[in-house]
């Protein structure tokens, strides 16, 4: 192997491979641009109609990733590589991978993956689809489909490949800092840059200065305003930059709060899309100089169809560029489902119907199916038969243009019953036709039905999908089905793993197919591809000293979704980044990179990592320590931010929560902990705290949010509450307050652990009510879809904490002492809508649970502001009302209640009873009515209502409640209310089915 | 030829140029700057002795080069390519001319040219020497040896190259504007760029808002501080950049003063030296890891000396980098005075001396050299005699000592009379030395000797020149006097003219020498060139049909300055250019382009000009067209500020000289106009001006400033007043006050014309006035070197138009009405302040007239606050001084002063007279005393006291002044002292010479 290129090689081997591609070479921006979208080369030129092909070098700056050049990877400035290629050519992909090899990679060696990343910048109210480019499991590129910029939906796509130069370098050059890189032939990246990224560390985490940043914010946003006013685009865009930047500043500084930062990135999406919308007006008044002749597609014939005549295999793939792991799962659900039924539409008889898939690929396989449809005798309803012929018998124009549009004479009519009606009705014969025609028809059909969550465009036709469809093999027996699809036309090559050779396959039948790929180590099958990548990595766990039974179901799902041909590798890291957080690690391990980690038996966590890669063993040494290389640097960077943090104790950080906004009314994430300590101290008391969980409730209330401004919450938001914990415990607090720090956070999700002490339970009522009550009061509730400071999981928190705790609260008087911390007053309309919104969410959840929804209302109706007692009575009514005798208990009620509905309420008496069953009923009444009951309890109420069945049912059967004397007809009115009334406080019945 | 290149493949083949060169490839800096020096790359590592080799794009912004994308050539944003070489290759010139020959450049087919052009950039504390490179006229690149950055003295020099890319582009892709610069295979220039500067020009000019852009540049200011007060280098960096850029909008919003602009460059200058200063310690502290081990130059061995025996030729040639016309001319003029002493010093006999030079090289040709020097033979003193041989005779220690000091026995010593006393001498006898061994030894000193306005560093030797000395050739015969200096070792090889081969020439007499540089064309007799240059020029302007006597000599001797071979060619303009002030084009073509306009015998300009390329005829069309496409864009660029100007009334400029801060306290330009108003309104009185006058003074004096703010001013500061004179009439104003606005900046210089009209005469003493008293008042006199207001020449003004006026005017009475004026009370210490400032320059401007110092000072002790009738005294009294009686009338004037000098003040009268001859004086001088006199008038002092002189003389030879009578005394004193009274208000005697 020659001599790896040196960094500013590597710069100019990219601009003469993509300026012989033909894109146009251009410059980095003049500005401090957070990536090479930013520069107007890209942000302004995707829009529009207009063709366009660029590359160039971008250091883009990002302040919260700067590390004092610490880290051996992570840099406030890295070096983008960027190309816009517009419209897309139809293989960028494999251009792309070209151009690795022109930085000399070597593909085979290593495992390169398209894993799915989405990209959207919020301030410039873009997205799009695509991927990070893994080199070993380091992000070397980002792939990104445009859809949307500036707000507007982008047509045609623009495809962007931003490559991180300092990644790439790295593996290439054999060094594992990015100091070491060789510049040129004379000086390192260190040389050049180490200075840059101290400095500017420090600048960005220590002295810039919160207040004069954001006046220059201020003036910034002020000149976009002035520039736009004239129609400016470009002096407008800079600003927005200049905005963007201070912003990210201000940022790292730690002064920008959560619902704060709503705030920024509306403004600056705002900005960007009247700076799009001017710049697309400018071209448009200038007719898009660029656009070229559109030269019509030659039409594309329609081939010879063949047309077998004897049962025959037809596999059909839809050849993609990688598909995310959840829309691969969701395609093949789809497909299982969709692909027998379109079948059975069809007509088309076939034996057994396989669905497999792989990252690159969808597969259909119907084995035997038949070579066309049945023929078949329909007898189709013309009009009645009395409109069909006139009183003669003669045939009216109605039942001859019907005939006609049969294709019938029409004396072939005849008269017959229909849906019991008589009608005039033609019998026609249908002839089978080839499946291969059926199929040609249906098969884009099939493709355009598959639905994802988030789907994209690439190319001209304008069709959706997950990711862009690149080929179409459509094989029935050894013959083409020929159609076309998303500007494809089908054929019988299919594509084998990357980088293998042959790249393009031809196959002529279903078992060509199989072996072709599993000649190149395809696993095709879902099934067979997860269970092999579970065997691998258990044995290598166990290999590790690790649990095998330890196996993350969920990552082994989404790991089995991004390779074809799977194979495990272990990695260490070193011994000592064990004395983080393991959720930490684990975190990184799991999400970041997708490793799985080894527990052993003990549950504890070994410096050991499984990871899968995509192919052959080639280079699978290679591949390792390319691995190990990535995870070292993100624990490096953890380790970079704990080692920051402990040098203040926890408390020390509270005075920075009120740089944090939480939201502009409701002031700092400061003032919000000291409402939570407020509201911590009014629940302390209403849920008979001991003396001791008080105490730790007060602390933690007061530490809980003292987290949010570390570094490694800033830098990881998923391990809040967990480094607060960890950093209580260093600072010298007690473990119950630790603990309740970290558990005032549960449940994060549904199904998640519930706090396991009353202080964290307390303490994450508290925090929640504020938020809900003061988002609240200040006008903020969520809307629609739009729920930006995440109202419907605090509320959804709430509810889980207490009915997993089974503990009866009111919500009304805790949201009351919520709105009483608030630096304003609460409209008592605003607590309502608080409450009534808690209460769906709460409905939501019993429903989710599985709880008949009449059985739900029935008790949300009267219970709905104590979310464990709603939750206990729907469990007691659900398993009373499955009961057998439950049709003899309802109508009972239910006749007691209907009849007194709309009558006045009245008081019956002993002395009122004229019967003795009146009588009886009463006393019965009495009795049970002075029973002690659990408040709301179903069990209580049916304890004391059912031993009245037998005499209610009487007392209807021998008496008249509506009596035509009115003191007796109120008496005994006022029996069944007093009975009726046995609900109050438990259900209202009247809302179950049967009722 | 191939096709040219298209601009990115320029840019390419720069990159590849330079980084076969050694050069590290960097990028283009994430900041708006104004030139790539301000990029970290050239800004910091320039600084301290680490060496750096580097190359990079970077877009340059210049918010005042914004043309709205009109202007063929002038862009707000223009590529530069920069490259930085240190230490000094020794050959930097050339390995550039090979770079443009890697772009496609044929040199022999241009005029490429090197010419003076010293760059300074006062926000950055930084300057150098060195030139802009002329492509056929068209400045092309810069090229600067470092010597100054961030106020630090820079050791290595850095050698500087920036390119143009644009301008190189132009002529080689044949276009001739820059929006049809093919940048790619599809894309032009104006297709990427043409939009930005439009848009960036109207938001320069037009739209920026001032007061947030000087509320940015405080923020950013104070950002500076706080990254440096933590020791942070680049983030200071960065804002210092923003700063700039901050500032530089605001001048092109036209909101900065002259002297408010001072203030920011001080300001910046001075963050930019502490930054400086944090870099470099921080590189110290590191002990500049990029210092290479110094390996020590093999030792030069001494050759082998040539010993000629007879008298021959020396040809000694001083072989430079272009050297600018100004310093040639001073090396030439102080080696004609020094070679000749320096060969009588050295005792060395010689025939004719000839001092011959052109811009590369500087030659002394001594023909008929001596051998060597002759023998001498030298009486040494020694000690005295009485010391040096005892009362014996005999030789003391001393005597011993002395002769073998001299290498000879003590007994050699004689006793010899010399200086007027008795020593012991030694006649030491000397044998001549071989002139080469004198002249290896001489010539060193010979060139370091040479001494210039400004001279440069550029190797490790620290010898100071012009530019960079490259070779010394120095032929005694045929043989070579073999010396170092400056790094370089003297040989027999000189350079031809560039571009011509062969490149390196090796002579081996006079007369080979001059064959060489002949045969290439080279005229090495500035005299000879001159007269070629005239020649060659006049000729063409006869036959463009222009005047040849309207040859402007200044500009003569500069074109012979820059050329070795001169080849003069005409070009022409478009004659619709004529309809601009001729100041305006004549201005551009000699200051800008250095060429000769052409005037017709009418003085009416010609559409013509004549520019003077070095060479010969190969390519002259190319030549005279890349000429004229020059001056078309520099013309439309005039074109353009006064097409813009014209859209509105002067008048109407009048508002925003309130944007236009003159001083702090002095507030706005408009704040001055309003002074110069007031002032000139009591002027007009003092001075007698007719009503008419008096009109068009006033009208003047509130119009007088408005061109300040005009577009053409602001980017031509030359033609102030020009412009005024040019838009007064356009829009309307009378002839006469559009004169006096012109005329009010009369006279400008030492010679200048001055003001024709009084109205003109009486604004330009106002804006004077108020000038000097106005920021004496504010505490601003200049001190030392420092007038960044230029007082200086506000005060030569001042004086000189009185002066050429005649006109009697007490400047304390001018200062007091400018004081009334001011927005604040003067102290009377700084109006007093101020009349000594302007007196100082008054006599210093005497003195430079040659006036005799005692003759200056006896006037300006009494009339120096009337410089007109200061100069008219002067003038008269040097007359008299000069005739032959004058020492009889000095002594007689003195006599009567010199008594009374210390004596009590008395008055004679009739009556007190004793002898006849005092009533006989006192009574003509009561004659003489009732005489009317003009005020200071020396003739009316003369006539009426050189009458007295016999009477004064009888008086003193007969009288005894000091009677014993104290009443006798008293008179005789009083009549004396009246005859002194004679010269009060003329001038004190007492300062002449000889009184």
């Amino acid at each position: 192997m020659s001599q790896p290129l040196d960094f500013q090689s590597m710069i100019l081997a990219l601009q003469h491979f993509w300026a012989d591609y033909g894109c146009l070479i251009w410059q980095p921006y003049n500005h401090q641009v957070g990536a090479g979208t930013m520069n107007p080369a890209t942000f302004l030129r995707v829009l529009g109609p207009e063709p366009w092909n660029v590359a160039y070098v971008e250091p883009s700056v990002r302040p919260d990733d700067g590390r004092y050049g610490e880290n051996p990877y992570r840099l406030q400035q890295h070096t983008q590589f960027q190309v816009i290629l517009k419209p897309d050519p139809g293989n960028p992909q494999e251009i792309y991978l070209r151009s690795l090899q022109a930085l000399g990679i070597d593909p085979r060696e290593h495992d390169i993956r398209f894993v799915e990343d989405n990209w959207e910048s919020p301030a410039l109210g873009a997205w799009g689809l695509g991927w990070e480019v893994w080199l070993d499991g380091q992000e070397i590129t980002q792939f990104t489909y445009f859809q949307q910029a500036g707000g507007q939906v982008l047509d045609p796509v623009s495809v962007e490949i931003t490559y991180g130069l300092e990644r790439i370098a790295m593996p290439l050059q054999r060094v594992s800092n990015f100091r070491d890189l060789r510049w040129n032939g004379e000086r390192t990246y260190g040389d050049v840059l180490l200075m840059g990224e101290y400095e500017h560390s420090k600048y960005y985490f220590e002295i810039a200065d919160v207040e004069r940043l954001r006046e220059m914010y201020r003036l910034y946003e002020a000149e976009v305003d002035a520039a736009l006013a004239q129609g400016l685009v470009l002096p407008a865009h800079d600003y927005l930059l200049k905005c963007s930047h201070a912003f990210n500043v201000l940022d790292t500084r730690g002064a920008i709060g959560v619902t704060e930062r709503q705030a920024f990135f509306a403004r600056m999406r705002d900005s960007s899309r009247r700076i799009s919308e001017v710049y697309v007006a400018q071209r448009q008044a200038r007719e898009f100089p660029w656009l070229q002749e559109k030269t019509a597609a030659a039409p594309v014939g329609v081939p010879e169809l063949p047309l077998p005549t004897a049962p025959a295999d037809l596999v059909f793939e839809i050849g993609v560029e990688e598909l995310p792991a959840v829309d691969l799962a969701a395609a093949l659900a789809q497909l299982q489902e969709r692909v027998p039924a379109l079948l059975t539409e069809l007509r088309l008889a076939h034996g057994e119907v396989q669905i497999l898939g792989a990252p690159r690929r969808l597969t259909v396989v119907v084995r035997d199916l038949a070579p066309r449809q049945p023929d078949r005798t329909q007898v189709v309803k013309g009009p009645p038969a009395d409109r069909a012929f006139d009183a003669a018998g003669q045939p009216t124009p109605a039942a001859v243009g019907f005939a006609r549009s049969r294709g019938l004479p029409v004396e072939a009519l005849q008269i017959t019953e229909l849906d019991g009606g008589r009608y005039a009705a033609a019998t026609v014969h249908e002839a089978g036709r080839p499946a291969a025609e059926v199929l040609r028809e249906a098969l884009p059909g099939l493709i355009a039905g598959i639905k994802f969550d988030k789907s994209m465009r690439w190319n001209a036709s304008g069709v959706a999908f997950s990711r862009p469809i690149r080929w179409l093999l459509a094989l029935l027996g050894e013959q083409v089905v020929p159609f076309s699809y998303a500007g494809l036309q089908s054929d019988c090559k299919t594509r084998g793993l990357r980088f293998h050779t042959p790249e393009v396959i031809e196959v002529h039948s279903v078992a060509d197919y199989f072996t072709a790929l599993s000649s190149q180590g395809i696993m095709l099958d879902p099934a067979e591809r997860r269970a092999a990548v579970a065997d691998q990595v258990r044995r290598l766990m166990d290999a590790a000293g690790g649990d095998p039974r330890r196996l993350d179901a969920g990552l082994l799902d989404e790991v089995t979704a991004l390779v074809e041909a799977p194979t495990a590798l272990t990695g260490t890291f070193a011994a000592d980044h064990l004395r983080l957080p393991p959720e930490v690690l684990i975190s990184v391990m799991k999400k970041h990179q997708r490793y799985f980690p080894v527990l052993d038996r003990q549950g504890r966590l070994l410096p050991v990592f499984i990871a899968v890669r995509n192919g052959d063993e080639q280079g699978l040494d290679v591949v390792a320590d390319g691995n190990e290389q990535v995870i070292r640097a993100r624990f490096a960077d953890a380790d970079f931010f704990i080692r920051q943090d402990l040098q203040h104790k926890l408390p020390d950080l509270l005075p920075r929560l009120g740089t944090l906004t939480f939201q502009k009314k409701l002031g700092s994430m400061l003032d919000k902990t000291h409402r939570i300590e407020q509201v911590t101290e009014q629940l302390t008391a209403m849920l008979g705290l001991n003396a001791a969980e008080a105490e730790a409730a007060r602390r933690a209330a007061l530490l809980c949010k003292a987290d949010l401004v570390s570094h490694m919450v800033i830098e990881m938001t998923s391990v809040q509450g967990v480094m607060g914990r960890y950093y209580a415990l260093s600072a010298g607090e007690r473990e119950t307050v630790a603990q309740a720090i970290f558990e005032h956070y549960l449940p994060r999700y549904a199904g998640d652990t519930l706090p396991q002490g009353r202080a964290g339970l307390v303490v994450g009522l508290a925090d929640r009510l504020d938020t809900l009550a003061g988002l609240f009061a200040a006008g903020l509730a969520p809307s629609g879809t739009k729920d930006p400071f995440a109202q419907r999981r605090a509320a959804l928190g709430l509810v889980g904490a207490l009915i997993g705790w089974d503990l009866d609260f009111d919500l009304r008087t805790g949201l009351e002492a919520a709105a009483a911390a608030l630096p304003f007053p609460a409209a008592p309309e605003s607590q309502a809508a608080c409450l009534e919104f808690i209460q769906g969410r709460l409905q939501s959840l019993l429903l989710e649970q599985g709880n008949r929804h009449d059985i739900v209302a029935a008790v949300m109706a009267v219970q709905g502001a104590n979310p464990a007692g709603a939750a206990r009575a729907i469990r007691a009514l659900a398993e009373r009302v499955n009961r057998p005798d439950w049709n003899t208990v309802l109508p009972a009620y239910a006749r007691c209640v209907r009849i007194t509905r709309d009558q006045p309420r009245t008081t019956a008496t002993l002395a009122g009873c004229v019967e003795p069953v009146e009588r009886e009923l009463l006393t019965a009444l009495q009795a049970t009515a002075a029973a002690a009951r659990q408040p709301g309890s179903v069990a209580d109420f049916f304890a004391g209502f059912e031993p009245l069945i037998p005499l209610i049912n009487r007392f209807f059967d021998t008496v008249l409640v509506m009596a035509e004397d009115s003191a007796v007809r109120a008496n005994r009115l006022g029996l069944l209310q007093q009975i009726a009334a046995l609900a109050d406080g438990v259900a209202d019945f009247s809302k179950l089915e049967g009722f």
